[in-house]
């Protein structure tokens, strides 16, 4: 199986769980829960739930239990997105070839919808069917809210914001990509180890794993905003340049961002080596993206 | 010391606390973290860490891990408030006599400031210092997912949405205020119990407590939309009337209104009679709040 096949292959049975753990509609409050779903079923590449599930499966995680926290990561993943494409932020009507939620529903409905996928992030993960241990759960808690909360994914969108009123060098858009996507990622790279209750230096080979894929990630996704169409991107592109933020392709060139690409995926992929061929696929991964990107 | 010299009290204690919590503004994403002090340091009666920290004392619970609580509450108190108050929403300017955060900031920074108010509950509740017991700190946060995402506040502020378009009776009333500002006090309720392993007995006591001071307390809120000033609300007052929503009042009519707030406040003092002296406070609190509105 190729890794295009692994990823799509993963992204059914996340779209499946996902389905499964959202609330059915109903009621005078259907509307919110409709657009939860509506704003999930958007699809992708699930790539932050792959993560989850792969490096859950280096530790010989039970599936179901890295499934939820996959579903968790989704939702609160789901839920910036939803928040990031209203007219006060990035105003996009578009998103992966659908209205954005705000243009199905309306803008109170995709508020409401993004913060009751956010909230249901820490519903999914408290739950006991996550894990048994209270401790871990109540970890993984602390993990997503740290990784999601004004240090880091939503202290990314806030320097985002405010990266047109400052001139940007590379240290500070690393900053910014650490923050606004790196967390995230990083979270995703590190729950199977949480579940697993593994050594501190798991937790280090995960946390240099998610920094250089998640770098990777950001210069690809970069890349195709500079030189990719609608269709690849899924989404508006050129959005970058034309409010003249500064992007590590930016700053580099599109020659020097791809061969920092390369740098950090294979810089990734020696982060996981020492576990054999079980990390094969997450090793693949840097240069899976990159690939897409040009 | 009289009932508003407890509330008042409390709430400095609380204010103390939530400064700590909070995180100092630094960085390029320090604004965000300046709103969210900003939207928090409204002040109010903290009503929601009274109920959290009075509660708590019939068990005896350590005053720092009840204020912890008091503080996850509050956060998420006050990012409903700051995305209820967006032009998508109610379109507020003022909220406790200063500019609503979207006024004093902009509507980007409110829309993460209230997102990273509500992750940042969720981190306060999961960390050690809430408990040392991991399977408490995941109970309140599952407690608290629940009581705030699409089945709670978010449903009720859903359906608030859909009231115009429906001819809500008292039925439905009850319903979007049990899910819009019952569940919250629920949980603030019973937060305490939660820490102290209470039984299952304290738990439904609390509930029916909970029940009937939220909903006295909603209706004494909407006797002042009808009958009280823009300085007794702090807010704009008439909305409800203007915008032809049902409320108890509009139902049962002020004088109805009243008499049904004193019998919902003599039940909840039923509620809590059986912890003696140590819940006067609580029992006097459904009461006080009606004053407040007369």
């Amino acid at each position: 199986m190729t890794l295009a096949d692994a990823v799509r292959q993963t992204a059914a049975e996340v779209d499946q769980a996902l389905d499964a753990i959202l609330p059915q509609p109903h009621g005078f409050h259907g509307r919110v829960q409709e657009a939860m779903r509506y704003a999930v079923q958007a699809g992708g590449k699930r790539l932050r739930p792959f993560l989850v599930l792969e490096t859950a499966a280096l530790f010989g995680v039970p599936r179901d239990r890295a499934l939820r926290v996959a579903c968790a990561i989704e939702c609160l993943h789901t839920y910036s997105l939803v928040h990031d494409d209203l007219p006060a932020m990035d105003d996009d009507d578009l998103r992966r070839g659908r209205p954005t939620t705000h243009r199905q529903f309306d803008e109170a409905t995709a508020i409401l919808a993004g913060d009751a996928l956010l909230t249901i992030a820490f519903e999914i993960l408290a739950d006991e069917a996550t894990h048994p241990d209270g401790a871990v759960r109540a970890a993984l808690v602390m993990d997503l809210a740290r990784a999601g909360g004004h240090e880091g994914m939503i202290g990314g969108q806030m320097m985002d914001i405010e990266a047109p009123n400052h001139s940007f060098g590379a240290k500070e858009v690393i900053e910014l990509q650490a923050r606004k996507t790196g967390a995230l990622f990083e979270f995703s790279c590190q729950a199977g180890a949480r579940l697993a209750g593994a050594t501190a230096q798991d937790f280090a080979n995960l946390h240099a794993y998610a920094r250089d894929m998640g770098l990777a990630f950001q210069i690809a996704d970069d890349l195709i905003d500079v030189t990719g169409t609608v269709e690849q991107a899924g989404k508006a592109v050129g959005k970058d340049q034309e409010a003249g933020k500064a992007t590590l392709v930016s700053i580099y060139g599109v020659e020097g961002a791809k061969a920092e690409c390369a740098r950090l995926a294979e810089s990734a992929r020696a982060a996981v080596a020492g576990y054999g061929p079980k990390a094969d696929r997450l090793a693949g991964l840097p240069a899976f993206l990159l690939d897409r990107a040009s």
